[in-house]
């Protein structure tokens, strides 16, 4: 069969195996798709570029996909502040989403009746790639996704995942590599890294104890905080409808604002954090990230709601944030409901608009205050705890005397047990 | 009518007022009580007691009411992670209820027929007091409170509001008391505080902008985080079923956990922050606190959850932690639904025991790592991203298959619209 | 002063005293305005208008609001399967948004700068016509209503409530008006009932306790169960992205569906029920009600999204349309999370068309069954309990192996406690 | 190997085939045990214990864990008003968790290593009877349920499915059977019917479906609606602590009861439902249901609670209440939030004491009316609508100008958009 399969490829030990694998066990080209979200720098996509000529694969395309990550997923996380477990951004899951998006698009492109991951059996991201692919793939009735039989945009594809199936270990990758001329370390490092958009993960070694600390070395772009500037620094982020529009007065693109607030955040230490959090195969896993950029989008937000959305929609954003941030966590972006809660949470930011102010030093980041056009808290009509012309004394003790009926006749009912 | 009046009593401009406006107004004795949620030293809880009696007060009662007031909030503060808006640990709101209960206790030891309070008619105070007392003091069917013939115990107390009642202004009662020979400045400082056990929060001109910064000065305890000790320190806190019992291994009863964890934290300038909420009346509100035992306990015991609940639990919990804190804050502590949460959070921490380590350098704090005897993350039977003895590549095939597949149904679905 | 006062006018006891005692009380004319929620005849509403003439109005408006009602409440009930506490189907509390906005609307037309209805103190009709007057009239920084110097559009309209101001007994307005030469009946009937599209609610004598069982003779509109036609009937009611658009094949609007719905229904004695519930104020309230068209239209609904949504989507709805009927209930239809809920309702009917077939017969109502274009439940891909082709037993026994790990984990860690 | 294998054993088809399976496969000897959850008469259960022996089963127990079924979960379904979509009462999951229970109880008795179960791939019930088993058996680090090498109590227990492993088809179990002289026919009937306790589940033909009726025939035990008698009846329940302790005033033990008054309702006709439900695996499933008791004992204990509970609790519950079903339905009733949600629901009970009284007539059954000696329904403090001794029209004001004062100042800063 002549059709290639498109595979994921990121450079990496596990990609870098599926390549000459995949080639000799079917027979089919193998044509490798980088999807940047954020990850690479120029020199790094043509380094993953030239490994794939190096491995043989057939053709090589590079997506950029950040804009597209911003629009359809960290847009939203802003919008739903959403912090897994109080902490953590999410920096990893919304990629897989567009890296799917943008593998099945390159397949169809190429008339591949295939598409391959590089994941193992042991965590999250297997489960995102399959159930992505698999529906952006349009396997339906068969549900084993029999090739389709003209390869046309529209039929289904199948999902490979090699590296699951075999049930490898790094070090028989690199020995498989080795054989055919290939040489990669299996162990290169201590920590495996994931660096995108949203932020950087690092795992290994500390992170396999609930109570490990990593040392500085391990993290990979943030200053130390105790050598960083002891002045600090202040930035001014403005939103307009919950998307940040300008930092510092200057007016930019969601993506280059992202990568600005995160170059300066690096600088004076902010957005290191280590969270405990539940895979979807329902083993704990612990991450230490670097995320300055969502930190302190996402406080700045925040912040910034509490003075224009009503006290209804503050508590329903927070429990509709979480479940977003959740369902995105667990691979089930396509499912409708999520269409659903960004209809909620675009609609609740009509008057998110405004400016937040937020002081930067030696790791720490805090929101200094907000100002905001259609702000709640407008001292012209009443202050809290102060005189107000809202009311007087005589509404508020009748307020007081209703507002507090039904425990009152609740406790009478229960002095009667 | 003889009976005397029982005054919820701090020695402050308005409650000072009421000593002899009560007394004066109805002819009856007035009995001061000072409740002591954590507020005061020593030295100050006598003056308060001076003053009553310059005042002209029949008597004065002085209750701690520290130990009651973690039992009956505090500990399911911290066992529902309760920061309103990510941020504030609702120092003030549990603060009413107990002293709502020592003052209707106050008042029935000495046969007092009705209670008062020095609240405006501005702020969330008046609520809390008026729905405590009004339940306490056994007010039902006739709901106006009217005095019961004899005074006994369980007879029906009456609620007095006189500044509410008055729509005084502080100059106002100022001039009241200088009349009678008393002398309080009316704007003694540009800040109201309040001191308890979980926290001192601070309000007044900075934070009647959504944008304003309090000056160093303004903070009253907690050290400047430039001027902190560089080095900065751990601390390492030790849960039993989700309550704090040690602290750097020496074993403590919570209220005093919570006050050396407090002096530590000031000592390092953590636990300082600023809070936009919603009043119980639907206005906003701008407060700053410092609180660095109820910021490092929470924080410490959440992520101690993170290793020892399941998602399940930790899902519900964020989400009835917060829905206690809001209706705290409301004054609805006695609603019989708080407990119902109370139940729920009391199982929840079955499994809640094991230590938290946080690192408190310069105003910022963070949990380094937790251990404990429960935890889930068991490298001995799983490691995240890594191999596993709980199930292989084709188990995860399967698990995948079938994980993803409603969102798939619904996008083919879909795709015939 | 010669701006006239705009008064919401039934014909009723309290509404009739509102025209003489505004005219006399503040020498200002009194317009009286009907607005037709569904519970009026023609012949009714030309009644009305003929007693407004009668009192001295000085003029009179009929607002026909039904298809408003639709378009702003009910369709949101019927989206959001709204019945509270399982059973009543909200009759009552929208009519008063809509009430509220022709009313302003009217008093912006006449150029009066005062608005009143009839709402005693005791019910939760005044707390919805205040907040919803006092916020269309445009009142803010006030907050008093003073009304503004010129009338025109967009300016503040005063907010008047005599009957509760006085706190009259119906016998009082009675005498009133008797000494005013009309004659009404302060007790014509031992039960106050409201019509309406969405239903008609019973109130009196054995709804004043929770055991008391309505005679037969109290239902005003539906057919006695044991009495009607024992061989019932069926119905089947098209929807289009959750909104009913066709009756038994007939294309109708849906105030035109509603009204012949609840036709049907009431032949056949369906949709009588009893709800006891809270009131906004603090105490509970028992109503009796018949709502044919609304208890089918709902359950119709609901069974036909059971078969289009996601788990997820049902879930979510489930809890967010509770919500939104009890907001909506409690008079906060205008809080701007209504909006954001309405977003999220709209978004999740997208695929919520088909038909459902609903049988009738003495008073009980049932859904047979639902089909739909956009179906979930597709017996080509998968039949429960059967074979499937989406996955094999391999696959399910790696999905059981995973699943349920957790509360694996759970348990091995809690047999160490 | 000689320890045996213990099988949960219904007598059907796939069960039977279980027997001479694993026997001929393993060499081991094979029990059968039967749990009866309320699905068997005395004679059936004899009959079971006598095909047990003809299929050379080594030995036979019969657990009676109908009480047990209530006590774990049926009371809490109670305690929860749980119907699933408004509608179902979930008959089947918790039957499983009981069987579940008694299997792996019974196991340890004999001296079992190994638990086998019939389930299919396709259904609900293998995913409960797996994570049940396994956790109840020990599995716990090898995640394989290795056998122990002791079969002591406590000891890890390995956990079977042969149907889902083997992929049968019913006729093949058939013929297997038939070759060694049992004769089973594969389709006996049209419909697969599970009677329990809370209820009997009819599956097959229509159901496969989402428009199809079942006829009349298919209805195992309950009464045609149409040939009930016409004159119906009323029934008395009486609950303590959200329990039901009496019927018509006659005491009886919760499973004595519910088995009396499914008699009642299915003389009536009532208890009938079809529910289109989402599998744990993710397809969608139809289920028709006859349930008399769990339908009448969860609408009288939901209105009853309508009295004595306070709108907080009832909010709350209802969504926690939801939530139990769901986690029961979903095969996670050994989550330990499961048991946090118990305590919550038993402390919410405290009050829910009294009768509801119940109409039942030709399939359909009311509510007619509660009481309670709890009930915060009390005329004689306030009557919905009527004059009120506890608020007057002023305070009505005065809470009536706070409550929607947010919505207000939203609406002004709206204004300014």
């Amino acid at each position: 069969m002549s059709s290639p399969i498109a595979l994921a490829f990121s450079g990496g030990l596990d990609t870098s195996f599926c390549v000459p694998y995949l080639k000799e066990e079917t027979g089919r080209d193998v044509w490798t798709v980088t999807v940047d979200t954020g990850g690479f720098s120029a020199d790094e996509l043509e380094e993953v570029e030239a490994r794939s000529k190096t491995l043989g694969a057939a053709g090589h395309t590079t997506v950029d996909a950040r804009a597209d990550l911003w629009e359809r997923a960290l847009s939203y996380l802003v919008k739903g502040n959403v912090l897994r477990g109080g902490v953590y951004p999410l920096c990893v899951g919304p990629e897989r989403v567009v890296q799917a998006q943008a593998l099945v698009g390159a397949a169809r492109e190429i008339g591949a009746t295939a598409v391959a991951h590089g994941s193992t059996g042991a965590g999250n991201d297997q489960v995102r790639f399959d159930t992505a692919l698999r529906l952006l793939a349009g396997q339906t009735a068969s549900g084993r996704g029999g090739a389709a039989s003209d390869g046309t945009g529209g039929a289904e594809i199948e999902v490979m995942a090699p590296i699951r199936t075999l049930g490898l270990t790094r070090e028989a990758s690199a020995a498989y590599l080795a054989e055919r001329g290939v040489h990669v370390d299996p162990a290169t490092t201590d920590y495996s890294v994931n660096r995108g958009l949203w932020g950087t993960t690092i795992g290994g070694k500390e992170t396999h104890r609930t109570d490990g600390v990593l040392p500085e070395s391990a993290w990979p772009d943030t200053a130390s905080p105790d050598a960083a500037p002891p002045a600090g620094r202040e930035v001014a982020v403005q939103f307009e409808r919950g998307v940040p529009v300008a930092l510092d007065g200057e007016a930019m693109a969601p993506v280059a604002l992202v990568e600005a607030l995160g170059r300066i955040g690096a600088e004076h230490g902010v957005g290191r954090g280590v969270h405990v959090g539940d895979t979807i195969l329902g083993i704990k896993g612990r991450v230490a990230f670097e995320a300055p950029a969502a930190l302190v989008l996402i406080d700045a937000h925040r912040e910034l709601e509490k003075v224009v959305l009503t006290k209804l929609q503050l508590v329903q954003k927070a429990a509709l944030g979480d479940l977003y941030g959740a369902l995105m966590h667990e691979g089930l972006y396509f499912d409708p409901v999520m269409r659903d809660l960004e209809a909620f949470l675009d609609s609740s930011q009509r008057r998110v608009s405004g400016v937040a102010t937020v002081a930067l030093r030696q790791g720490a980041h805090r929101v200094r205050g907000v100002s905001s056009p259609h702000s709640l808290f407008d001292t012209g009509v009443a202050t809290y705890g102060e005189e107000t012309a809202l009311w007087d004394g005589r509404d508020a003790e009748g307020f007081t005397r209703i507002y507090g009926l039904q425990s009152l006749l609740a406790a009478a009912a229960t002095s009667d047990e």
